[in-house]
């Protein structure tokens, strides 16, 4: 129910894909910190969110919101947030995305139909559907299929290099990034300079080419948005490149998907715009400005897709419109590498369903063609950015090594009821998130797991200061008495409590604090000898974020490690076994 | 790469969605078994398949291809298939499931474009798109939108009437088809004569309309398929309800959801088909012939949209065949409750993009009404068919139990070395499918949990009659000398051994056979005093099928007992603890 606000909210903004979705990802999460307290956004009812599964959702939900809102696409929506934003999938996150995203259908909808008269600028434009394409009827045939097959697979090959490319340049970015805010606006200055260069001085290349007799539009368009742009040439006449570039990128895509106009552009220009529009999607991803991915990478596959069709005009009776549809596909295909959603993103964009089985088509070739290279252009920003990733499958040389191989570091476990101080010390010299609790004799008879405890709830707990002068069992429900439910609930991102912020007097640090009625006394375990590929198995689907590694033998310690996110990541483990290279055990596992 | 033959396979049969999606399951179950043996359609590359996992996903597809394939809806296939089929989400799934479609898809549209000169029958009509609603743009006003929030709420209850008649009626059929094949006939018979009584009987009941006079078909047709039948009529004259009564389902959805036509059906010809139809849409469905429920459901769903369009002309301007496609809507959504998967089937169906926020909400309101009466009509039949249908997630009054609770009956552990007899008397007097086994001193110095065995790997090793005359553990290599890996692989449903097919002597029976080769080490444990909630969830997240409950403290015996599908169902738990109702309970968590 509550999706619908923020659907509300995702729906009043409307920009370009990135942002947008950043926008609606935002606002979900602000939402799920339970508002901002900074901005006095508070709001009570909204820390029933204050847990990491329903923020997690939520973030989900506002990823949809944002693709619905900026390409008018629900359904691409929710796939798009569920295909690459959400770790794992559940029928509940389903059918609240789906919610989400209908909400902003609507607000849409009506938005667009009061904007219409053209109140609020180019917003009304294009309707619902942003480059309709439903009255062409395509009918193809043998030769137009072998035509698009080596589409998808030349658009797989240059999807898989703009990676490649992006990955080199956003390393680069990045240490120019980290210097500080003035090279951060230096590096801006210098790629809008080069974007303005290339804007207003390669169309001094082009030629300029009559003004067809039966153009529909005005032609050529001075001084307002639109198709033909005059640019230097005698009156009657239009600069073909200059109609791309000085357009908005919504007119130019248009342009470029526009069937029967084949002769409109010359392929010179096509071939000119096509370099730079790549080269600039390259250089423009990842300087301080919000922008997106996805409308460079169909502007340029759009114009891949349009030379293609215009060289083979020979050999295939497709439009080059419809080619550079198939060309936007495979361009998304080769860098995105989602399926389900680009293709309906790209369905709901255009309308053009007959189009469907070739846009598939097109989109498992370059899918294909460049996963042999790379990985997708997500993926690759996530590692980038040296956030612990986890494969959604078990690596085949995970299948090699077993839990007990990969848990590193000095474990440090507290007994049932610890001494303060040395609780104050774990917290400050590591930076460890999850504890395990044992009790040790003389509180039980053998060495006992209790099990687990988290960083917040411990600070939450040493803030209440119920300490004691004995170390003895507490009974559960004066530590209930003492705090209500929602002292533990999980605080927003950096606002919740710091161990630096609390101060002990030395006496209260000889004092003991009884931990077993803040543990998770059943966390999700397994033995030691279980292979690694299982233990990341139940890692991942369950979304944790510890597991314990107990031993096979019921022997002293109860415990062996603690498993993080970290440790399931490639380079650990690589570092753990030089030995191992991933690459050569996918070989052997796939030999053997 | 494997799912294309499925695809190819799948579309090339074509038929209502029923059947379809069953045939595509069957001929992927079939596939996953490595062939039929008993029809020597065997093939070696095949036995990679023997897996579950690989067979679930592969029956996924084969889901997916069959909705591909009957409703011409790719992508729409995929999302049923996920929504629907799929136990749990995984990328792979999604790729290799839209792989398949993507190949149904291209297939489906080479066959519609070599039979549109009617080489094949009525199959090439209508092309890829099968309701073609794209021509109508349609403006909506806000006495429009609480028109369709009227028809969402009220096509939410028929829907969940639907459900719950249609359990009362599948359960009365199922008693009658028990009772052998001539009642399943004449069942069949009794049915299809009620049928023909109607179709033929009723159109007598509607007086003649006159034909109008800028008809495009033309008016009346005699004696082939085509909309204004002319029934009994003078010429020049057609008959509504027979026009309705006398097509193929196809044609008389496509006439509902015609625009322009407001004034084609009396009102009393669409209120007498709409109960005609809904009433023998639940009578038809469970008689021993293929059908299926999306093409009745649509068919009722959009004479209803017709008749509220109608009624409501007054006040809402949008087109009676706008508000049919909303009605259809309005019934997939109150009985299949998918959200998602019927929008996009829609979407491809009738390529109405226009429609999409309206139809979206209309899923969300009859989705959430009839959620609050009853189940969707696929979870009925899976929880009437008695089969161990486990929650997408965990019920609330799981919460108040813990894992320990609800493991039941006698557990049976095997030791590390056991002798024959006792295996084979445990294989013959239970029907469990796996076996913990405990290694005993004096083999280890406390009793130690070694792994769990499943029934098939007993059978197989049991076959090979490595047996031994004293309890010593043998050499794991020398186990894997003798076997293969293949003979370990999963067999086809009702092929594998069985124990009634071996055969021992009394002195092999006093031999003994050690089990620790065959045994999987690491199964997935919790402790028992996990909370039911958790323990579910693990073990639906993971696809499991037993899961080991292991003792809070490391006592002995190291096992308290073993979880498999059927301990999570609700009524068992009800059994077990009868005080507890599940609805007080949700009550309760939710008051709490």
């Amino acid at each position: 129910i509550f999706g619908s606000i923020l659907g509300v909210s995702a729906g009043f903004v409307l920009g370009k894909e990135g942002p947008m979705v950043h926008t609606g990802a935002c606002i979900a999460n602000l939402l799920g910190q339970g508002g901002s307290r900074k901005y006095h956004l508070t709001c009570n009812w909204l820390r029933y969110f204050k847990n990491d599964r329903d923020r997690r959702d939520l973030i989900t939900c506002g990823c949809a919101a944002g693709v619905a809102a900026a390409f008018r696409a629900p359904v691409g929506g929710v796939l798009f947030a569920l295909e690459e934003a959400a770790s794992w999938w559940r029928s509940a996150l389903l059918w609240r995305a789906f919610f989400t995203t209908a909400v902003v259908a609507v607000v849409l909808r009506t938005l667009i139909e009061f904007c219409r008269s053209g109140k609020c600028g180019l917003f009304g434009q294009g309707g619902l559907i942003m480059f309709d394409l439903s009255s062409t009827v395509a009918t193809y045939s043998s030769p137009d299929l072998l035509a698009i097959i080596l589409l998808g697979i030349i658009g797989g090959i240059f999807g898989g290099l703009f990676n490649f490319l992006l990955d080199k340049i956003l390393r680069i970015y990045s240490i120019i990034n980290e210097r500080g805010a003035p090279s951060k606006i230096l590096l801006t200055i210098i790629v809008s300079v080069i974007t303005s260069m290339c804007s207003y001085g390669l169309p001094w290349l082009a030629s300029c080419t009559q003004c067809p007799e039966d153009a529909v539009e005005q032609c050529p368009t001075v001084g307002r948005s639109g198709n033909y742009k005059n640019f230097q040439c005698p009156p009657g006449y239009y600069n073909g490149m200059a109609s791309l570039f000085f357009n908005t990128n919504d007119d130019a895509i248009r342009n470029l998907f526009s069937t029967g106009t084949a002769t409109e552009y010359h392929m010179s220009s096509l071939f000119i715009f096509f370099v730079a529009i790549y080269c600039l999607g390259l250089v423009t991803y990842g300087i301080a400005v919000p922008s997106g991915l996805f409308i460079p990478v169909i502007l340029a596959g759009a114009t891949y897709g349009r030379i293609v069709g215009t060289l083979l005009g020979s050999i295939s009776s497709l439009d080059p419109g419809l080619f550079a549809l198939l060309g936007a596909a495979s361009f998304l295909g080769g860098t995105m590498r989602m399926t389900v959603s680009v293709c309906v993103i790209l369905l709901e964009l255009t309308n053009d369903l007959q189009m469907l089985p070739l846009v598939m088509l097109v989109l498992l070739i370059s899918k294909t063609i460049a996963d042999s290279f790379n990985k997708g252009v997500y993926d690759q920003i996530v590692v980038m950015k040296g956030l612990p990733y986890m494969e959604a499958h078990a690596e085949p040389y995970m299948r090699h090594l077993v839990a007990g191989d990969v848990v590193t570091g000095p474990l440090i476990t507290f007994s049932g009821v610890e001494k303060v101080g040395d609780i104050v010390t774990a917290l400050r010299i590591t930076g460890h998130n999850g504890f395990p609790v044992v009790d040790e004799p003389p509180l039980t008879e053998v060495p006992e797991l209790v099990g687990l405890v988290i960083r917040s709830h411990l600070l939450v707990l040493l803030k209440g200061k119920m300490f004691m002068k004995e170390p003895v069992k507490m009974s559960g429900s004066f530590v209930m008495e003492r705090f209500g439910a929602f002292d533990f609930a999980k605080a927003g991102s950096g606002k919740g409590l710091k161990i630096e912020d609390l101060h002990f007097t030395d006496e209260e640090m000889q004092m003991y604090v009884d931990l077993h009625a803040i543990a998770n006394t059943s966390p999700y375990t397994v033995v030691e000898t279980m292979s690694l590929a299982k233990a990341a198995l139940l890692f991942r689907e369950l979304g944790l974020r510890h597991l314990l590694v107990v031993p096979k033998t019921p022997y002293r310690p109860p415990i062996v490690g603690i498993l993080t996110r970290h440790d399931f990541v490639a380079e650990h483990i690589h570092d753990l076994f030089p030995s191992l290279n991933p690459h050569n055990f996918h070989s052997a596992s796939m030999g053997g």
